[in-house]
């Protein structure tokens, strides 16, 4: 990119509001587009495998939406940037319970234990086109990171009171790092953006590959 | 305690916004009374001694605070929560920046490298009296919890734009972990709330100590 180079508008392809504050601690502005993609886990993949391709997914879907609709946005260069987060304990890939008896069951399990946090990261870097062309070009840059977590014992009560705060329902491995989830958390190894759902160093250094200035560079 | 016991008013000594967010984190109620003390460091103290230190300084400080002002809650069972948080390097103590220059000598130093933090937690349990009598009596509870944090490299020109933001100018190692700073943490290892200042778990066991109910228990 030369120095006057106008940076491309920025896309979250994720309604997350974990996401959406630790893009916004990066000092971007963007828009947020959910994908809207149903998480489906393909058996036989290992878990790096799952979140790499559940991002891709999120980020293609994002630039089909992105294009159907037309408008400014499709025309100017964009970087779309989508993440998956899943919890993996005894070689089980836990997402998002699906009820509260699926989050007790799964904390059930972690307390007392440690588990691995996999976020994958997928930024699309698209060239705007004008109304006479029909395509896209772009360019895909992706990447995969790993913490663990170590949660304290917990009695049945302290899980389903916990679970009653419905702070679980809509996170992967029914837990949340940075909110009332901190109760539980012995300690961590790894990058606590990473398990809140978007590791920062790893996606300052992809966005500033797209061109994206970040913290002044 | 007995069952029916009436649990403790809960008075955090800090008006860190950061303590406030992760006590409230607990589910709990509770007075903010700053202690307004003056962080001294007593030379040839470890960094674990320095942290215990100041905390029981600060809490001791608050109810002093509290006895003269007098009124329900000096006469009311409660606890008083401190904590003091400082950031060790090269056998260094690092507080809070003293002005811009500080903070960017302070991060030069660290970036690059892993350092630890300390926070040191104490807690006051005092039996309330009536107005007949002078004095309360108390029983006291202390913990030191630590941490590593590594951050990756910086430019020189990320360090300074990144002081420009303030976020670092009241913080113990000028940065913090859950917000702007987030994009310079490679890796923790330890308690995420610890490094922001109140480590929950320890906090948790000595609350409950102290008769009062967290997470249902």
């Amino acid at each position: 990119m030369t120095p006057d180079a106008v940076p491309p508008k920025i896309v979250l392809g994720s309604a997350s509001p974990r996401r959406i504050e630790l893009l916004k601690n990066l000092g971007l502005v963007f828009e947020i587009w959910p994908s809207d993609l149903d998480e489906i886990v393909e058996p036989g993949h290992t878990p790096s495998q799952v979140v790499a391709a559940l991002a891709e997914s999120k980020a293609s879907r994002v630039q089909t939406l992105i294009q159907s609709r037309g408008g400014e946005l499709a025309q100017s260069n964009h970087v779309i940037v989508a993440a998956d987060t899943i919890v993996v304990f005894e070689g089980d890939i836990l997402g998002k319970p699906a009820d509260r008896a699926d989050a007790i069951a799964m904390l059930s399990r972690l307390v007392g234990h440690s588990h691995q946090v996999y976020t994958g990261v997928h930024i699309l870097s698209v060239s705007g086109h004008d109304s006479n062309k029909t395509s896209n070009s772009g360019l895909s840059y992706h990447g995969v990171e790993i913490a663990s977590v170590e949660f304290r014992p917990l009695s049945k009560n302290e899980i389903s009171t916990y679970v009653d705060t419905k702070e679980p329902m809509d996170k992967a491995g029914s837990y949340a790092l940075q909110g009332i989830g901190a109760f539980m958390i012995d300690k961590i190894e790894g990058s606590p953006s990473n398990i809140i759902g978007l590791p920062l160093v790893l996606t300052t250094k992809m966005l500033r590959q797209c061109g994206v200035k970040i913290m002044g560079e």
